[in-house]
């Protein structure tokens, strides 16, 4: 029995969810269809989306599909560059996810975007100051603003509506990350809205949804360029043949997390009853770590940060090496963001906040979701000082001169 | 019962990639990830690939799995468009899927394209010498030549061959829109890349696949800038987590197609057992159409056409009429593209093909599938009389001056 304690890179589907999917790929019908099995399917879509809405406490029209969430960012974030421009510049932290990073580069390559990287303190932080300075500097051709809601490596919680208020003071629109965020902490769309937020990016398969259906939350208010054209679905936003059943099945997720939502509101110093279990399950992780390896460090926000997140870097330990051995263990856990994982690069996000090079290479993390439990935390716990002083032997002895 | 005759706007699932599907869900792992459970989920989605790509004949590399049709011809038009700068001049047929037409026109609009309609004769195809002439008058400046495989509207096929050589003799890259003929007519990628052919767009949900899930093939020696940006996914041409489970469904549905491929090579003049059968279903229909309403045109090539398609105009009748009153039979079909369905506009497609304004309104499109029998035929036929007769007493009382 393997112990996944990779939840930030796909959480296991619930099996309501899973139910939920396998039932609705039964009924036929293409939702854009005029004819009666037509209008039946879209009559399961929009019930999907009004429940989806519900848990991101957004409309329902303000609700557009996509195939993932890096879609989502995607459209976010060069929808709202072309519908601004001639604006040239976009603001954003630089420890934001590949899907944000390597979507505004390629805008500076393609697109004459003026990228400027705002920084982030030791914690992974975005400085609100530089921020509102690099504003300041020229606020009429700033196109947008994007930053992530939670770190989904590190885990550390942003302060996204005083960020929406620095920009909504000048007029900008901001886009929010919230991929990692979702399921983990409340999303309240019409707070941030009114805060100065434009668009907000989520993934059903973090929630315990399906992987390939995402979604980008579009005030009403606010346009942005299309990213995929043709048959003109969702508000002509994005176009292709809207995935009942997926939806459907994300709606189940979403449904779950809005009752976990609703026992944060009466209980917000918990974060609700699961956040509060989650924390109390990363809280063990970290004493356990500190306990096998004192000199481990714990990357992020200790306090301000994504219930399930604990990231911690090693020295004298490479990630990849821990996540091996753990792995032989029956341990599944990683060194970073999934996306990137397989190539050994130091984290963009240590080096965004200061790390050294090689602090930035020895990071491991370890997220817990729905399905965790004490006996995962206990499994990991007996696997780690085995792994932890094999991982430090081989990483000395790639020191040892010579070799 | 509801007699299903729209299987061009999708298709329903293959009870086999349902319950695939259903299976793969409970499966455990981002396929970027490095630990077993992610390696796990990888040799799902490459052995997927490996299926899919046999179905359309070409390297499992040359698979980039994308969240619909739609987005597969947005990467392969954009992607191309975008690679071949500062080359401006896109070469099209007017009758293509809105996709097609959406996805250019906003490369006119904002990138400076220059949009060029090839003309189609009378039934749909593509004029050749048109095509050559328009490349010969800047050879150099073509960026791209879009050609549907067969029209989804009036299920014409495309001499995609001939397109390609012209366009091959001025290394041009083509893509092509496959999606209506996938699962219909053969596609061999090799012997079309050979032809010159550079990128191909399908999608699963017209052969028995899931909605939510399609492809671009893309040949080995060709380059296109991504359309999605991120973890760096798929040859970094499409970004995203991987949907493991709606591949793996995917490749059941393509499974089923290389088995009937197989029979088309062995029997090219029938182009296999499936498309046989389905060409008598069709055949029944044009002969049953003819006897109720003799006045009926069927569009597109008579014979070189979808095994599947039938499509017709009704002088006197509005397509929208008819629909209507068929759905009350319990009879569902299209007045063409679903995607443009609902909106009652004259078929682009029939506008290209040189028909009136009104004639472009009366049209109905019959679509026939793994799923149609002689009794769902049996059906259309007999509701088909008084759905006729009421909807031509509906086109005369519109034309009675006053009302």
């Amino acid at each position: 029995m393997v112990v996944y304690l990779d939840h930030a890179a796909t959480t296991p589907m619930l099996p309501a969810a899973i139910a939920a999917y396998a039932e609705a790929m039964s009924v036929v019908g293409n939702p854009a269809s005029v004819h009666s099995q037509g209008q039946n399917a879209k009559r399961m879509l929009e019930e999907s989306r009004e429940i989806v809405a519900t848990s991101l406490a957004c409309d329902p029209i303000e609700v557009v599909f996509t195939g993932s969430g890096t879609e989502a960012i995607n459209l976010g974030i060069k929808g709202l560059y072309w519908a601004r421009a001639p604006r040239r510049r976009i603001l954003v932290p630089g420890g934001e996810h590949h899907a944000t990073l390597d979507t505004v580069e390629w805008l500076a390559q393609h697109d004459e975007a003026i990228v400027e990287w705002i920084p982030l303190d030791h914690e992974g932080r975005i400085d609100l100051d530089a921020l509102a300075d690099a504003i300041a500097r020229d606020p009429l051709n700033v196109a947008l603003v994007s930053v992530i809601m939670a770190n989904n490596e590190v885990g550390t919680i942003e302060p996204v509506a005083e960020v929406a208020a620095l920009a909504a003071a000048n007029g900008i629109p901001v886009h929010v990350d919230a991929v990692a965020a979702y399921g983990y902490i409340p999303i309240d769309f019409r707070t941030l809205a009114a805060a100065g937020v434009s668009a907000l990016s989520v993934s059903a398969h973090k929630v315990g949804g399906p992987v390939g259906i995402g979604a980008l939350v579009l005030g009403r208010a606010t346009t942005v360029e299309p990213l995929i054209h043709g048959g003109g679905q969702q508000r002509k936003v994005r176009s292709g043949t809207q995935d009942v059943a997926a939806a459907v099945s994300f709606a189940v997720a979403a449904s779950a997390l809005t009752v976990e939502q609703r026992a944060a509101a009466l209980s917000p110093a918990a974060g609700g009853v699961e956040a509060a279990r989650l924390a109390a399950l990363r809280d063990r992780v970290i004493a356990g770590v500190a306990g096998v390896a004192p000199g481990a460090v714990l990357n992020g926000d200790p306090t301000n940060r994504l219930p399930g997140n604990a990231h911690f870097s090693f020295p004298g330990c490479e990630g990849d090496s821990l996540l091996f051995l753990l792995d032989a263990a029956g341990v599944s856990v990683s060194t970073g963001s999934a996306c990137q994982a397989g190539v050994p690069e130091p984290s963009h996000v240590l080096r965004a906040m200061g790390r050294s090079e090689s602090e930035s290479r020895g990071a491991l993390r370890i997220t817990l979701g729905h399905s965790s439990t004490d006996a995962d935390v206990d499994a990991l716990l007996a696997a780690l000082p085995a792994a932890h002083a094999q991982a430090l032997a081989a990483g000395m002895a790639d020191r040892v001169p010579g070799r």
